[in-house]
């Protein structure tokens, strides 16, 4: 059992997801792994973490080569409590997921399970996050499993540049039926708001958050795109970067510079 | 009052934050604002969302040109809710801040305030997050507030790349002794975790996240990063991507792909 990776898996859909312990049986054919997951769902949580409330942590499995644990942190906080409490040194892998339901596009920035995978590569640790386009809770895994598997096999032998993790979205097919993987960048798009204005019995409003994703890239356009490759039945495999800036502004706005002197 | 300009301002530290007061105040100068903010401090809230919880909105201000509103959602939501139930037509600028606390370097990941700056983003708004780098309830936001006017009017003179926020970052420094402005790129570091392992009367463990931030840029060097403007004593602005696409892997990742028939 020596010299066998060491992957972290987590996932923001909660202790109890099937798609985490899909994530979790792909893994444990390619190395030792420590399993760490919020007790509930935390969808939406993006990269948040928590600062004013304590975290607490329970072993809830333990046997060779496998540690499952739960607790009530964010998922970017289990990668944190892994890294720095779980773990005797850091990991090969980080892998998020299963998630239940699509990341792709711009759904990025609200995703847990893309907190997850994003804080590994903040760590320098190459890091995947994995979603299915299906919200059921019995959803078939089968496809993302076999993607998982080829795509792990390439990150554990060829890695991932520093800083950059792997953002990878399946649609929902029938075992057999995924066209193949594709190299992809983030469609142009968001979600367009519907709040759901309701009263409750003493006569106050409150509001449901709820919406749909529109797709900006033009009509059949949209070429190498995750939600082009997605409609055409493939996986969409996205380079993350957590290093944000907007190089290519760099010199365009290199004319509101000021310095004191010059007032 | 025709004409003039509609701005948003949100921020991460609550419906009492004396940053907020500040930036709303220099807001006031440019247009008329509708100020929407989270009751309680939310920072480390990143770009999170409130899914299973339902949102209120509370008026608390109203007078001509200004109207001020609190919600139990996060910053993300605060944008969203002016967006869709709040505002009759998209606002022209999206502010967010003043952040009591450094939002620099990979701290732009957790960020409340750059969460909701990057929800304006997301929606082809023009929008900054501004933080200054004291954690003081009373701090001196007055180079914060020159440093604002002064992008506000860029801003709104000259536009900003659809998709893309400014995150401003200003030292805690007397009036006047601020060096000028200078846009930068993100600095590579990360937050080194330390947590404090506690154990409550009950005899269980718990743990308090807390850490130190790490600049990984070598000694000295650097040159043009937030971190190095901010060292000497500059305001940073780094321009923030909400397309999150490593493009420099898009090519280097492409025989990872796959297709079903030619397996």
């Amino acid at each position: 059992m020596e010299n066998r990776p060491i992957i972290l898996v987590t996932n923001d859909d909660g202790v109890r997801a099937k798609g985490w312990r899909c994530l979790i049986e792909v893994a444990r054919k390619f190395g030792d792994v420590v399993a760490i997951s919020s007790k509930e769902a935390m969808s939406g949580m993006s990269h948040a973490i928590t600062i004013k409330e304590p975290l607490r942590v329970k072993l809830l499995e333990d046997e060779p080569g496998y540690k499952k644990y739960v607790s009530n942190g964010t998922p970017v906080d289990c990668v944190k409590l892994a890294f720095n409490s779980l773990l005797e040194e850091k990991p090969d892998l980080v892998l998020s997921g299963i998630n239940h339901g699509s990341n792709s596009s711009s759904s990025v920035l609200y995703s847990g399970t893309m907190g997850a995978a994003m804080e590994g590569a903040v760590n320098h640790i190459p890091s995947i996050g994995f979603s299915l386009l299906s919200y059921e809770r019995d959803a078939d895994f089968r496809n993302v499993q076999e993607v998982a598997e080829k795509l792990i096999g390439r990150v554990l032998k060829e890695g991932l540049p520093q800083g950059v993790c792997l953002n990878v979205n399946v649609p929902d097919l029938p075992q057999g039926e995924l066209e193949g993987i594709r190299i992809c960048s983030q469609a142009n798009g968001y979600w367009k708001e519907e709040f759901q204005k309701r009263t409750d019995p003493h006569g106050r409003d409150y509001y449901w958050l709820t919406g749909f994703f529109q797709n900006r890239e033009p009509d059949g356009k949209g070429e190498g795109t995750d939600e082009w490759a997605l409609e055409r039945k493939f996986a969409s495999v996205v380079p993350v970067n957590t290093d944000l800036t907007a190089r290519h502004l760099l010199r365009g706005l290199k004319h509101w510079e000021e310095k004191q002197d010059e007032k």
